[in-house]
């Protein structure tokens, strides 16, 4: 029997890992902790690292919290039950480096009764420049993580995530993807609890090397003022989809979440020209180009 | 008998003349023009000034659009017509200057059908730092435009402002404020509907010599590199606002607007800093503390 206490104490123990991890990467920058708790029942722990030597700003949070749905949830859910629980780790990084991409992470699991209940998650990327091997190596790692637990998981979160992080009115992705789930139960994965929860950690544990692996590749490498400013760009699209698009952040907006915890994953600093055009055959243009649904990386 | 074509070429007017204005004010920027025709009928002219003296990112759009109105906003707009007509003149100024405000003007006249038209708009100020003469210079001269047309409008429209520029998930007004009206008819206003089109085009032609003083009353105040960064904060709420609740903004992006006219709005540069917390007893302080609803500003 899975039990929600066990889910949210792995949960904590990858969210240390994770920050043990990052700070190993950054070599410079700490995390500090704010313990926070929720009204309504439960609460969580912020982890947030600044001006490190590559990380300029990035969250690492866990929240475990209970207690009753808000009418507006069960009906933007489409649940009848009034008790909830919910549990996960989400992480958004800004490295300073242009070269070194933005990464998001999510893995969590809901509750609403014996019966009704999930695993969610996804990992996705947005490089400020793509490139070509770092994202091959980024997508074959992910499918070699769904490929242990269901052959058929990697193109099918492949594809939910060129949907969902997808900025409608730009017509652009946010990133190259990733991976994205929810609502992953025995009935829909063909995987029991027990595996479903070993996936949701498998998905949580290779944050670490994944991204350890991208900012060893690309830390050194030399940046122009042009660049940091096309970085600045990038992120201002960041921006424009978490406050647009983003359910999470929607849903924590609506809900009277804790505002700081949400909106940690907002960049440190974002750019907005008036309709800015990549100069033909750039490095720019090439990844404006590449920022499409459906694009095979592997 | 007032005739849509009469309200468009009066805001066609004002939009030149306000550009004139600015770029006086400025001193240095100079707008460049970009004219763009919409797919269902209409078009408008886009303005943009960057890199002034003061005005760092300026837009002052004018658009005169019709057609047939998509199912979700006639939902959106409670009404059962199928054609419709919208002008207006529409603008958003981020100056370099944290001593001088962030203004946003809009002036619109929207109509289905003879007897289903109306006048909107507004002026609001969104200072970095809260100056309490220029706060009342602003609210007391837009008290004087309204006062020539109907006593109750100030007060009424001041509390719309107040209430729409509200940035729900801070708990903070956008700014200070200002007026803002909608859906403004014979019945509702008291005035017929050549009066309403004279308060039209009187708010927008309180906007250069309000913007204009507020601009030199400020401009060769000395700056600290603290009060930048304090400045792109709070750009940053600017960005909040306009992406998660602006209806303008979310009307032109659910509808396929043209991007760069809708997001024109967004600073040239906004910061989000972890929990940022101003020292007691700082400017800082003292401007958050009052960006809050009901302040009597006159």
């Amino acid at each position: 029997m899975l039990l929600k206490e066990d889910i949210a104490n792995a949960y904590r123990t990858i969210q240390d890992e994770i920050c043990k991890g990052l700070e190993t990467a950054d070599g410079k920058g700490h995390f500090v902790e704010e313990l926070w708790n929720r009204e309504g029942g439960g609460g969580g722990r912020t982890r947030i690292i600044q001006h490190g030597n590559i990380i300029e700003k990035g969250g690492v949070n866990f929240s475990a919290v209970y207690g009753k749905l808000p009418a507006t949830i069960k009906k933007a859910l489409q649940v009848d039950q009034d008790d909830f629980f919910a549990t996960g780790v989400s992480i958004v990084i800004h490295p300073n480096h242009p070269m070194v991409p933005i990464i998001h992470m999510n893995i969590r699991y809901f509750e609403l009764s014996d019966q009704v209940r999930w695993f969610g998650g996804g990992i996705d990327l947005t490089p400020h420049y793509i490139i070509d091997e770092d994202a091959r190596f980024f997508h074959r790692h992910l499918k070699s993580v769904c490929d242990r637990y269901n052959p058929s998981f990697y193109s099918e979160f492949k594809t939910w995530a060129d949907n969902y992080f997808f900025i409608r009115h730009r017509n652009e992705t946010r990133g190259i993807g990733g991976i994205f789930y929810d609502r992953l139960n025995p009935e829909k994965s063909g995987l029991n609890w027990t595996q479903l929860f070993e996936f949701s950690k498998a998905v949580g544990r290779s944050f670490v090397p994944v991204y350890s692996e991208l900012i060893n590749r690309n830390r050194y490498k030399a940046v122009t003022e042009a660049q940091k400013q096309w970085q600045y760009q990038r992120r201002s699209r960041y921006v424009e989809f978490n406050l647009v698009y983003d359910a999470g952040t929607k849903f924590g907006l609506e809900t009277n979440g804790r505002i700081e915890s949400i909106l940690m994953s907002l960049p440190p600093q974002a750019n907005w020209v008036y309709d800015f055009q990549p100069e033909k055959g750039s490095e720019e243009e090439r990844t404006l180009n590449l920022l499409k649904k459906g694009i095979d990386w592997l």
